[in-house]
């Protein structure tokens, strides 16, 4: 079992549900209808009434004493629920909600959803019928049609609703709120889970099937085939494949996801019109009575991917994020160069700005493919494959193909963690493979120069860090040797530092906020490279400061600190990230682990007045 | 392009092929017939005469030249000079070679395979017939029935057939040796890099097709479903994919590669007698000559898949490699604990010895989904997964899945360098993820202990780095605390120490066994943890030491000596792997890392000597 999303025991000491959510449905205030806030401070009361009163076995039954209480409903129809959801949190996977609402209604209808006070997976039932099979939702973003739909169905009140992204309610499946499993990242993992715990009923003699409830996109990913072949050839005859089949991943499908292929490793594959719950339901309860299992391929739609509100009428039009700058940079290029690129991308052009910037090839859900279609390319054509960091843990083993056997090849590595699932580690394994070399830019100059260091070290695959983040370039920067470190805010003059702080990429830009905002003053030194190559001068004067930091929005282990205590011995306070990925939206990332500019802010005076590194 | 196999480029200074082939062939010579001795000596003589004369494009025009100037054909069937390079050998995939053999001939006659004097890659006819497509061969192993084949068309020496594993002639396919491609690990990248070959020849315009040999184990990797989707909906028509359809990965298979899968992906599959030459290349050629892609399954047949030189007669059985092993003491744990276990191996049953001592589920060559399936299971069951190291390294999003949402699970990282094509980094890897801690036991206690620390510590994985090496255990081991160290052959009085070496696992036997025969008496910690929690006075002591070493037998880059000056400061020179993996056994692989227990013991005497840790 995992560690449970609430802060504190159901129940029990600390601040519990109760005060998981309070804060940020208040917070929510501004965005919220009267009825909604009327609603909610009549919830908040309730609920306050009720704790300590009585111990809910589960999260969901503490909800749904909470919804008991204030039986009124706002809202009867949960397509509704999702947008006013989607509206008050400003981001999200709307559309996606949308799409397996139906499906999600239709796992309802048939009683595949467990009731609030069940834990999913406890069940022992052992009859055929449908009520009895488990459900997989490996769909990972669509938790929110769950709570929707538990909200019309009057287990779930509307305060949780109101702090989705918001440091409350999260949206993607966990374990401790009414599913079977808990998605992280990885695509495709949903059917992984389905498919083991099919073997594992099968191995206890239970006739129960699952219903795996998956996405046409995450059918490209490799995994996917693995578990249905798995399944066809061990004989699991208990699998039930439930697909939103809406024609997009992140971007549109190429094709239809193959309905012969489903039915030759499943044994049968049926459509469904996947819009209409009584058709879902219908076509469902038929598969999971009959014998075997099967694919049920629902036609859905999906409008965009993430969801946005609309821009103020009068408001500036934001700052791209620096990730989306890389297509019009790599086209720089090209135009400079006159190289040939090849670029290729798991469905992520939008977010490095590859349209109407370059040319690229969308592999689909299919990271380990995108690194694969490098190859057999001509030596001197750069190539570009752009996916989030992540994405590319499943695929080590043929980055080290490519970065073994191919010349010019510039990794992207796409880093927004919480708004992607994230992985601390992602950018300190990728520098370990071999052949490679990790950086990560803060300016488009900077950008420019790795580029031209790959163009002079073809041999060497780079692994470019691309921050999600809207900021403001820092004045200075590593162009000029980006494996060197350079003084923002002006080298200190003295031979001898007090202290000094020593930074990584983009937290870099964070510190030199925190230093100015504070008017700190404390000798900062910035470097793109995970692993710099500093002067031996420098590294003596460092080894002689009083108080030195390293800062890097990265995860400490392995990390930029690290390697600098590791190669110089350098008696620096690494600090970067040392928890486990969150889901939550940038800002709150931040604070989460302590890099706000504030929190930053406080770092530098300690280790400026108390020497205190750590 | 890769750096060339030669050891110095071809025909200019340095050793050049001559060199290389020359010392590996002589000291075959125990092993070899009086013709195959003679034709050797006749051979080398004629190189020595050509050496210098002219340079050759290429390594096989060089080979090509020698071969014209010795004609004699020892043996006129390709499948009796396999039999003689692997008895030469004594070791090698004799069984692929011969499953492929007929494959491999049709695609010579059929013009597939470049002469000697071609570079593969660099054709340039855009005409449609069957000598215009290139060949990909995707089975790494079955580069020796390419050399057997051209030794028998007379373009191939004798000479470097008798240096196969042997540190001459490698057997596993490389761009250098008339291949397209060069294969290293991953498997099923063969398919990767056909489908990446034939999107830019469709992309250049050109018409010519892609043919990829490939096995049908590797068909169950997750890349090549990516492959051949996006083949299918790039639409790419020039792909034809030729399946040694032999019922065999390293295990027998669960179901025949399935037709209709391949034929839905491929527009059509076709099936042939795979041991019948002239049945495979009509079948191939009309595949070639008629328009779009396909598959073609040749139905072949493999009977082991190592090959092993019958024993002496009253030879002493060997000793069991330490990874086979694990099978028994899982065995044990099971019976003292009363735990459930459940085993996933990707086809690495005997490597671990498994059968007929635990249950265990053959995944097949699919690592993704033996980790996958342990998502669902059960929190109090032992979950093991069992695979080469190195094939974790395209699972490691979705290990990051199972250290964070299971318990109980249990990681063993088979590594033998070389003979599996071995990652240098991966133990490094792997101990970064999220949630893992990473061990070398070497002895059963210290498995056992390891174990013992994951039922205490159950949502920690515990990854077990398990080495083919056999050895004698070591009379002291960790098993008492395998996150400390401890001393091997004596604690030293003296509270001082003068010099000291901290091994970590495996290398701790290599480098006792150095100790003891050079009589050097060098104060030797011995750590199973690549992370050891070392007591503090133990690390004032050691960076008191005047001169400290540590060795590993892994890659340097973030392992346990870095590791040690990370988190201690301690300034200590790693010694381990710092070089790319080669193809060679077990033995070579140690000399050519510094690893032999001669080279270590070099190591220390410097170090007690001369206070040389570098």
């Amino acid at each position: 079992m995992t560690a449970p999303v609430t802060s504190g025991p159901v129940g029990a000491g600390g601040p519990g549900l109760l005060g998981r959510f309070e804060e940020p449905a208040r917070a929510a205030r501004p965005r919220l209808t009267p009825d909604e806030a009327r609603v909610i401070e009549q919830e908040l009361a309730e609920w306050r009434r009720l704790e300590g009163r009585y111990a809910p076995a589960t999260p969901l039954g503490e909800l749904a004493a909470v919804a008991a209480a204030v039986p009124e409903r706002l809202y009867r129809d949960s397509a509704k629920v999702l947008l006013r959801m989607h509206e008050i949190a400003g981001s999200g996977n709307h559309q996606s909600c949308l799409s397996s609402l139906s499906l999600v209604r239709a796992c309802f209808d048939l009683g595949l959803v467990p009731g609030p006070g069940e834990r999913a997976g406890q069940r022992d039932g052992a009859g055929p019928s449908a009520g009895s099979a488990e459900l997989v939702v490996g769909r990972g973003h669509i938790a929110p049609s769950f709570y929707a739909e538990r909200y019309v169905r009057g287990t779930f009140p509307f305060t949780p609703l109101a702090t989705l992204h918001r440091d409350g309610l999260t949206g993607v499946v966990h374990r401790d709120w009414g599913f079977r499993n808990t998605m992280r990242y990885s695509l495709g993992v949903g059917l992984a889970q389905a498919v083991s715990l099919a073997w594992d009923l099968r191995r206890q003699g239970l006739r129960r099937k699952v219903v795996c409830l998956a996405g046409d996109g995450e059918l490209h990913e490799g995994i996917t085939f693995e578990c249905l072949r798995f399944a066809h050839e061990a004989g699991l005859d208990n699998l039930v494949l439930v697909v939103d089949s809406n024609g997009k991943g992140i971007e549109p499908l190429r094709a239809p996801v193959s309905r012969e292929y489903l039915s030759h490793y499943l044994g049968q594959a049926a459509e469904t019109d996947g819009l209409d719950t009584e058709a879902v339901a219908k076509s469902l309860r038929v598969m999971l009575d009959g014998p075997g299992g099967g694919a049920l391929l629902c036609a859905t739609r999906k409008e965009g991917h993430s969801f946005k509100l609309p821009p103020a009428p009068d408001a500036p039009p934001p700052r791209p994020s620096f990730a989306t700058t890389a297509g019009p940079l790599l086209a720089g290029l090209q135009k400079d160069t006159g190289r040939r690129l090849a670029v290729f991308t798991g469905d992520m052009a939008a977010r490095f700005g590859l349209p109407n910037a370059v040319p690229y090839e969308n592999t689909g859900l299919a990271e380990t493919l995108s690194l694969g279609l490098t190859l057999s390319l001509p030596e001197e054509t750069v190539k570009v494959v752009a996916t989030d960091a992540m994405y590319y843990m499943d695929s080590l083993g043929m980055l080290t193909e490519a970065t073994t056997s191919t010349r010019h090849l510039l990794v992207l590595a796409g880093r927004s963690w919480g708004a992607w699932g994230g992985a601390t580690n992602s950018l300190n394994l990728l520098d370990q493979i071999t052949g490679t070399r990790a950086y990560e830019p803060v300016t488009a100059a900077e950008f420019r120069s790795c580029v031209r260091r790959l163009l002079a070290d073809p041999a060497t695959a780079h692994v470019l860090s691309m921050v999600d983040a809207r900021f403001t370039a820092p004045g200075e920067d590593c162009a000029g040797d980006v494996d060197a470190a350079v003084w923002l805010g002006g080298a200190p003059d003295a031979a001898d530092l007090d202290c000094c702080v020593i930074t990584f990429g983009y937290a870099g830009v964070l510190v030199a906020q925190a230093n100015r905002d504070g008017g700190l003053g404390v000798p900062h030194l910035h470097c793109a490279a995970l692993r710099p190559e500093l002067d031996p001068a420098l590294v003596e004067r460092l080894r002689r400061c009083r108080a030195l930091l390293s800062v890097e929005y990265n995860g400490v282990s392995g990390g930029f600190g690290e390697g600098l205590r590791s190669r110089h011995l350098l008696p620096l306070t690494p600090h970067g990230v040392r928890s486990d990925i969150r889901n939550c939206v940038h800002d709150t990332q931040l604070s989460r682990h302590g890099m706000t500019p504030r929190a930053l802010a406080e770092r530098l005076r300690a280790l400026r007045e108390d020497g205190a590194a750590g």
